[in-house]
């Protein structure tokens, strides 16, 4: 059997996994008869109950949940059937398995009935996870038709459908419930989300456009409400991305503050950019509720690479106080409109715009982000990203002989020469030489922003563009357009997803004189077309210091409560 | 000029900054003449106030300063002459500025007088640095003869003697005093201290012995009461085998938790077992009061590698309610006599017994640590150790064209191929892999301890010996010897010294009947010599899980008091 046909009985197995009840019952119109499969035009195929538990955020449902006034049952098959709805709308699922969620609900549910209590602060939440994830009784391929019945690539392992991430352990001991796993784009190593084995998934709410990546299964689900909330991952923006591209909140935490422990991945054992696990909800209470969850069960003392830094409330509290109405304190937000590389489209710019008034409006207070040069981290995080040459993602290719798609073969259609370990020790060293010279200018603008502390966060685009065309989102920082996000991670900083606005082809016109300052600019400012973008979600990122997880969520939603969007 | 003169100008040069008035007038005795050149033979220099003074631990140290009791100018004054001795006596130095120390004490002094309170909390304190620390107008050589009059081997880069190490910025600002930088043996990777430039490091209380390394001029130095406390380095027992040898505490805290920015190394940037810093001290309450002064000037806003992990009070005050008499609660920890693959010699197993002794009477509760292969742990170690196959290294030695000390050239006298990012890349899984197994034979063990949690900590040797022979310490975890203390740098846990007892030959004979496990185990076994080690130190480790420096610090401190070595 060759790749395509491995690859075909693995998507329609996905596909037989779905109801029969639950199958569209009409053809999915294309996207210029329906741009948009969002908001009504999914509503129309779900029940008003199920429609009104599949619109309530994370801490909304548990709040139901653990007193009993929603049966871990009913949410469950809801959002269940919402996400078989989105799967047939724009391919977003990798793994089905509604029939043990629904058995684990109803195990809760009796859990409930017999204890008169929750199982803990997720009970009954349905939590979705990119794939990468390990989850019993379940395959995780990761978009490699090589990976279809092994474990990471590897037959007789005696792991195979048996072992589970330490996430999912912990996730299920919170009472959660676990009920699909989520598209990637293969490698991980892309801001859109495309394998052989699901091909692409599309933005559901402007069909021309990218869901994002790598986590764009987790984004284009909880886009259409087909989750509350799901695990990414992001070594490079893949929270980040398709969190923005699908108008929802996200967080990428420094590393070491989630458990990673057990998650499958590209290029396990680079250490010196690491990819980090975090949730995409569509609240930023959903995020709080969830690493507060995660925290409250010590994960340091079951993933060697976890600090041991519990939910430090009083970061929250400082923040609120000076918040709270009458305080007359201030925070100060740095603003970076523009990174001096890469000129965001027009939304981008009015979202930065936007933020800044409630921000001015709320009393506190901007200054300019003027850090040192990006170019130079542009530059360290590009060779990271290349020290095997492609060896480990070309030998996951290889075990089927499937191709490579085109943002990924860039890249890695040829073997580069593997760096040596003084060249990775010299990376490393410029690294930790340039995070210090950025904590630097950060400490340095405690002379400006009047408030006797320097700045809280920064805020930043996190792509150029409101989400990519296909097969034009260079995801490496080396390209430019992928820099907005890949700064966080080369610096280790906690950044978080604000959802701003929609693309309004009518105020984001095209800025017919810009002058653009390199080729790369030139090719992502031809890239925006008004009439094509319309209608596409646009966020900004909430940038803090390494380890400031709840300062900023609690930013992150003051802000986003002042946008009128405290649920998105 | 050839290396032999540039080190024979260097070493003299030294020897020149110690003023003429604590010149020893006498000839040095030959080892057999006097062995132990600690406590009454050092005292016969001092004045009964300096002898005070210097025989005073940290703790009590600041006592004084900080009240103005003591001048920081005559405890400096103190210090700095016991230090003179010391050098003269044992080789420990490599760099001394006792001028500016008076001169910065005569500073605080008139700060005090000035403001009426201290400067900080280690006000007054005399302060020592292995010599990785870069301190203002003062050269660093690590050993190397190629790096005198450099920065680090590099020549004009406008740092020479100008820049400062972020822990020595922090410890003046807390109030300290610097005055000198301590000997290491070239490479620091070492479990002996010597060099082209000072030659050899030798232990004060019995100098047929190794100091132990690498921060072997700092043992001796404190060994000699010839500093009160002093900042080593430890990426495989370079901490803790000079405070065991030399009779002191010493704490190894995990990666992240004091600041290691901007202090040369070797093979800097080789990511998977980091070097960490960490105090060396006369007393367990020393080394506390040192790293909390370090923890309350927020090290992590100025070392992009330090995590947010302030000192826990709480984590301190919970050992101490258990162990309050009447508490009627009980720790329990686990002692490893034996790791399997060397025995240890007769006074080391001495000294476990003695610590279970105290433990018992205690009240507390020992189990013994049956944990995961430890020869898994030293392949892992030896490889990491190997990735640049001595290229960095190498180039130092290349500077000047000296030769490698024997225990050196046995791992680099030869470049070994280096290791490629995939190789480098599978080894950090292992490491991950190994780390996470150890993790959860820990938590396995709360099923056994009584006490409801796993062991509180783990007792263990960190050597096998009470010191080494000039020549026998095999640093690198793959010859045996070294692996005591290697495998808690791999699993990146905090570990203290807790001087126990000295060597009595009377007590401490030769295991006749002793059949080694191995050829590495016989020539270890063979080393030991009761009338040699006659006494020698003896200290064993207390081991904490990752980021436990405020647990590990109240246990070493409970043990240390009831071994009656509150100060030693």
């Amino acid at each position: 059997m060759d790749w395509k046909a491995y690859a075909a009985q693995k998507r329609n197995s996905i596909l037989q996994l779905i109801p029969p009840a639950w199958k569209l019952s009409v053809a999915v119109p294309s996207p210029s008869e329906q741009k948009d499969v969002t908001g009504k035009y999914i509503q129309q195929f779900l029940t008003t109950k199920e429609i009104t538990i599949t619109e309530t955020d994370a801490v909304g449902i548990v709040q139901k949940t653990t007193l009993g006034q929603w049966s871990a049952q009913e949410v469950t098959e809801a959002f269940c059937h919402r996400a078989a709805l989105a799967h047939q709308l724009v391919n977003c699922l990798h793994e089905i398995f509604f029939a043990a969620a629904i058995a684990d609900a109803k195990k809760l549910d009796q859990y409930f009935a017999s204890h008169g209590k929750p199982k803990g602060p997720l009970h009954g939440l349905p939590v979705s996870l990119k794939d990468q994830f390990h989850v019993k009784d379940v395959e995780t391929t990761m978009g490699y038709v090589g990976w279809i019945g092994t474990f990471e690539g590897k037959k007789g392992t005696g792991k195979e459908k048996v072992f589970e991430s330490e996430m999912v352990t912990e996730l299920r001991d919170l009472g959660a419930v676990l009920f699909c796993k989520t598209s990637v784009p293969h490698t991980l190593m892309a801001g859109e989300t495309m394998n052989n084995i699901i091909e692409y998934t599309w933005n559901p709410k402007n069909r021309f456009l990218a869901c994002g990546g790598s986590s764009g299964g987790e984004g284009a689900l909880l886009g259409l409400k087909g989750s509350p909330i799901g695990m990414g991952t992001d070594i490079g923006g893949s929270i980040r991305i398709p969190a923005a591209f699908n108008g929802l909140y996200g967080i990428r935490p420094s590393h070491g503050r989630l458990p990673y422990e057990g998650v499958a991945n590209s290029m396990d054992g680079q250490n010196s950019i690491l990819s980090v696990v975090g949730p995409l909800a569509t609240s930023a209470g959903a995020l709080r509720l969830l690493i507060r969850g995660i925290l409250s069960r010590d994960p340091w003392l079951h993933d060697p690479l976890v600090a041991e830094i519990p939910w430090r409330h009083e970061h929250e509290q400082f923040i609120l106080d000076i918040a709270r109405a009458g305080s007359k304190k201030q925070m100060c937000f740095a603003v970076m409109k523009d990174d001096g590389i890469i000129h965001p489209h027009p939304p981008i710019r009015r979202a930065i715009e936007m933020v800044i008034s409630v921000i001015e409006k709320l009393g506190h207070r901007t200054i300019t982000w003027a850090p040192p040069s990006h170019q130079e981290g542009i530059d360290i995080a590009g060779k990271t990203f290349m020290f095997d040459g492609g060896t480990d993602v070309r030998a996951a290719f290889a075990l089927s002989g499937e191709p490579m798609a085109p943002a990924i073969a860039q890249n890695y259609a040829k073997q580069s020469p593997e760096y040596t370990a003084s060249q990775i020790a010299a990376t490393n060293v410029q690294k930790r030489q340039f995070q210090k010279k950025y904590m630097e200018y950060w400490n340095s603008t405690s002379t400006i922003t009047g408030t006797g502390r320097p700045v809280d966060a920064v805020i930043s685009p996190l792509a150029p563009f409101a989400a990519a065309k296909r097969d034009t989102y260079d995801y490496y920082g080396m390209y430019g357009g992928a820099w907005y996000t890949t700064w966080v991670n080369l610096l280790d900083y906690t950044a978080a997803v604000l959802p701003v606005t929609t693309v309004d082809k009518e105020v984001d016109v095209v800025d017919e004189g810009y002058e653009p300052k390199s080729e790369q600019d030139e090719m992502i400012h031809k890239t925006y077309d008004p009439e094509l973008f319309d209608g596409a979600h646009v966020g900004v990122q909430i940038v803090g210091r390494r380890f400031q997880e709840e300062k900023i969520l609690t930013i992150t939603e003051i802000l986003g409560h002042a946008l009128g969007r405290l649920v998105v």
